[in-house]
């Protein structure tokens, strides 16, 4: 089983060749360009990592695992959007938009949804690409109660917007692994909490968010509570999950 | 075998009640005001018709019918934002970013997209998914050429823009009644025909497109060369292709 660096690097090397539907023309730049711009790979990790320890190849999962980045990629491509959160840089480069222009940006992450679609429907399984759909339609939603200021409170906005992707990370492994759905439950039990524990910890980094409302110690509390839940989660599943174990106390301590 | 007609009011009538993801909180009422507004309904009406051509139920074709049409007005809640056409106005009411606002209607689209993606998996086989996953990406590609106008050609860009999605009209229909690939030739040959029909008819009616490079008479020249090449390969089908005969006749001569 690799550790969660090589598996970055390797996610690294197949979003960097990665194959785009060639009518796309002189769209696949920008296409491109919010790919390849660095960021931590984590959703892709914990799939591949998954898929490991569900007893898969790292090739066997590759697909889903960068069907994931490309949603991620996706969501951050509009949210920058001067419509929306109007940024005009990200990771210390010009956003897509602010790159490309609004129009094209709006494509780009059209194109990016497809492309991803089209990964996860590499499958013979419908059951991998229905798990990132539905999971993009519920992070889709949570960025509608951001922006609007409608969320009915904050666990359920960040269940949407950042938990449904994680939980996709797991779901889509096992799907992908040919994990029956009637051993599924404790591998999702984990996947559950990876999108909080990521949260609390980002809040607790940034000095926002779970910050504000619970204080500091009450973010680092509810981290942490995460982080023993994912670790008993784990202590369930019937298969080596050292390699999860060690990724869940990385985001428990991350210090970026 | 139902009438045209018919087929598009049982259209209606399902869009008007399709089920959302609740995941979606009031995002919905932006997706459900882009997919009611009026419209043709001409691709899911060509979908069904073909399923029903080739011996499937119109209950079986339904959601890939119902998945075109989201694909579509995916494609005009984008097309409409103020970066790219700019259009305050479609079908006589206002656009969906001037009703709810450009930052919802980048979401609208995505949300369009993903709630047509799963309609398109409700299927066993992913290959009703991946058809329309294919087709809206050439349909991306064709919307980059044009906004930037970078085409090679005009053929090229209208094949991407309307050609892609008709095919996959006949395409989805195909894989959700059955039909298996080796007897997909024929029937394909009459879908990558209707695009063109459509488009050039479309420009006749508007006095612009093939009308500006062609002429009136050239352009009608080639609705026709175009109908009667449908027409051909519908003949070489081994089915009832009346209604679809009647669908190519009405796009020849449509006034609306």
């Amino acid at each position: 089983m690799r550790a969660p660096d090589d598996l970055r690097a390797l996610v690294e090397e197949r979003l960097a060749t990665l194959s785009l539907l060639p009518e796309l023309h002189g769209q696949a730049d920008s296409v491109r360009y919010a790919l390849t711009g660095g960021g931590k790979r984590v959703r892709p990790v914990i799939c591949l990592a998954t898929g490991e320890a569900a007893g898969a190849s790292v090739e066997t999962v590759m697909p889903a695992a960068l069907g994931l980045e490309l949603i991620h990629a996706f969501s951050l491509v509009h949210d920058d959007l001067p419509s929306l959160d109007n940024d005009e840089e990200r990771r210390g480069q010009p956003s897509t938009w602010a790159k490309y222009g609004e129009a094209v940006a709006v494509l780009a992450g059209d194109a990016l949804f497809g492309e991803a679609l089209r990964l996860a429907l590499s499958y013979p399984t419908p059951h991998v690409a229905r798990e990132l759909t539905d999971a993009t339609l519920g992070m889709i939603g949570g960025q509608y109660l951001d922006i609007t200021a409608t969320q009915p409170d904050m666990a359920t906005l960040h269940r949407l917007k950042t938990g449904c992707l994680f939980g996709a990370s797991v779901g889509m492994a096992l799907w992908a692994a040919g994990v029956p759905e009637a051993e599924q439950g404790p591998w999702r039990g984990f996947g559950a909490e990876l999108g909080l524990l990521f949260q609390v910890v980002d809040d607790i980094l940034d000095g926002d968010g779970y910050v504000l409302t619970d204080g500091l110690d009450g973010a680092r509390g509810i981290a942490d509570e995460s982080a023993d839940r994912a670790q008993a989660a784990l202590a369930q599943v019937t298969a080596d999950t050292s390699v999860l174990a060690g990724i869940v106390e990385s985001l428990r301590s991350r210090t970026i």
